[in-house]
């Protein structure tokens, strides 16, 4: 049985340790940013509820850094480089201090291999689940932010990495997924890492900055997500599903049950990229983005001028999703 | 019965129009901060869960202002101009319509009271309380924020408006204070108000900046910010009680029941600001105050080094106190 802290000792024996210079050791009731000359500021936030975003006995450690990332997908996909971020942590009565040290170290590990140190929080405790929210903060050179509403008309729009790993991954992390017994364990256990451990896509950030017009992360499904983006933009698109990037393990799922297909581009939780670039500067794109080890892909384009989103089939027939998106609320 | 929103329609309906410029009209996934050339920015952020931090039956405006106020009564210790905050809330499964409109609408009034607009947020569902946390950001002239490990020795050190207040009033609130029916209605109404909505000192914020070596906001009891105040600073101090400043209401109830006094000194939610001065500092700084309007009262000085605070009766004597402060943990 582990000695229950105070809050104090949360913050001097836990957190403590993770702050960055801007943390100022925690000592103070706020944090302090000193940006770049000529940077914006860009900002995100994003709560997390046990039951609900995670599973209450997932790893502390997967809960902490799948918090953060999920952040630093956002940032990513705004082309801000890490700055720092602040965590509220919200204890259930049954917490316990080894689970928080784990939390900690879990945190502590991510911050450092994304150069984004703590700089601050709350602490309270609740009588409901453990729930989290972390803001993150980055940077980008004044009027760079790359943003949701960008999409420009004739725009050709890429998706980074594969989609659909991390729905699959929940299916199976629930054990509802019948499908799951004919999948070799392998690409069982890749599918369910992608759902535990987003991968923020930072090492697109520059490339972002440099050649999209527009972007945000797909984290409610791609079906979803392309359609806000467009709608915000205010251009129509036509989007080919057969293109949409599916990984050997999201494709061997789809060949045991086809029906998977629409779990994967409707499912939440990719943290890829959905961007936009303009027709002449794809070429120049791919290439920074290959350089960046960044796999993209080409799904389709914008139209001319406002319009809804249309989805093709293989067979080149339109395609509707009746939910186009995953909503946690 | 108000039909229940979706979260998309939460954010087009309630709080877009609470939209700051950085807040791009909320169709992006994260907000911008354009700060100043040459300014720091100042983080802090608060967290308050219904049934822990405030009354879930409270009105859902001055829910919405207190979750504001916390956080500007910090940006005002630290010195700071307000420049916009991110929200996040998680709804309880019985959450209304009606009552989230509400809440907007006083969440509106007071980010155009305080010139602090929305920039962006989450919302989230939880099985839990209802939950909100507010990260706020204000800017100061680059490496003028106010900390609170700052105290220097034989620093004088003041508090402004008046203390325990809001502890009394919560008394009041949770209705187990016997003394209530023996204190005039506007005594007690006025305990009450001062519970429920914190006044943030922002009329503060330049005088701290030219005035004060250190500053915090008193949130958790006098007695107990106090001695952290001094401790991170590494100084000792002398506090004179008799010196802590009582508002009418305040010192009618301590006339009622002395033992009230020490209610008042270690309550929590005050939202005065804890400052300290150099000892030839102290009549500009009160001249400052005086300007600005806010009343400021000196309570005691830092000694020459290292040491604890040592608390001193009217009578002269060493006061202790079992419980220095309020934790909400």
């Amino acid at each position: 049985m582990t000695a229950r802290l105070s809050e104090d000792e949360i913050i001097a024996t836990c957190f403590a340790p993770l702050a960055g210079p801007g943390g100022l050791r925690l000592l103070d009731d706020a944090a302090l940013i000193s940006p770049p000359e000529g940077a914006d500021l860009v900002l995100t936030t994003d709560a997390l509820v046990a039951g609900v975003h995670f599973f209450a006995d997932d790893p502390p450690e997967a809960i902490a850094a799948k918090a953060l990332r999920v952040n630093l997908s956002d940032l990513a996909a705004k082309g801000a480089d890490p700055a720092g971020f602040l965590l509220t942590l919200a204890l259930p009565p049954d917490w316990r201090s080894d689970w928080l040290a784990d939390f900690a170290r879990g945190l502590g590990e991510d911050a450092g291999r994304y150069a984004c140190p703590l700089l601050g929080g709350d602490t309270v405790r609740t009588p409901g689940p453990l729930s989290l929210s972390i803001t993150a903060f980055g940077t980008v050179p004044r009027g760079s932010m790359v943003k949701r509403t960008g999409v420009r008309p004739d725009d050709v729009i890429y998706v980074s990495g594969t989609i659909g790993d991390a729905a699959l991954g929940l299916q199976l992390r629930l054990g509802d997924a019948a499908w799951g017994g004919a999948l070799p364990e392998e690409h069982c256990q890749f599918l369910r890492d992608r759902y535990l451990l987003p991968q923020p896509r930072l090492a697109l950030r520059q490339v972002l900055r440099d050649h999209a017009h527009a972007g945000m992360d797909v984290s409610d499904g791609l079906v979803g997500d392309l359609t806000k983006m467009l709608r915000v933009s205010g251009v129509s698109a036509e989007i080919e599903l057969a293109r949409v990037p599916l990984s050997a393990a999201g494709a061997a799922a789809r060949h045991i049950a086809a029906s998977l297909f629409d779990t994967a581009v409707t499912g939440g939780d990719d943290y890829e990229v959905l961007l936009s670039v303009a027709p002449d500067g794809c070429r120049a794109f791919e290439a920074a983005a290959a350089a960046a080890g960044v796999p993209v892909t080409m799904i389709g384009a914008a139209g001319q001028g406002a319009g809804p989103v249309a989805f093709r089939g293989a067979d080149g027939q339109p395609r509707m999703f009746a939910k186009g998106s995953f909503s946690h609320f």
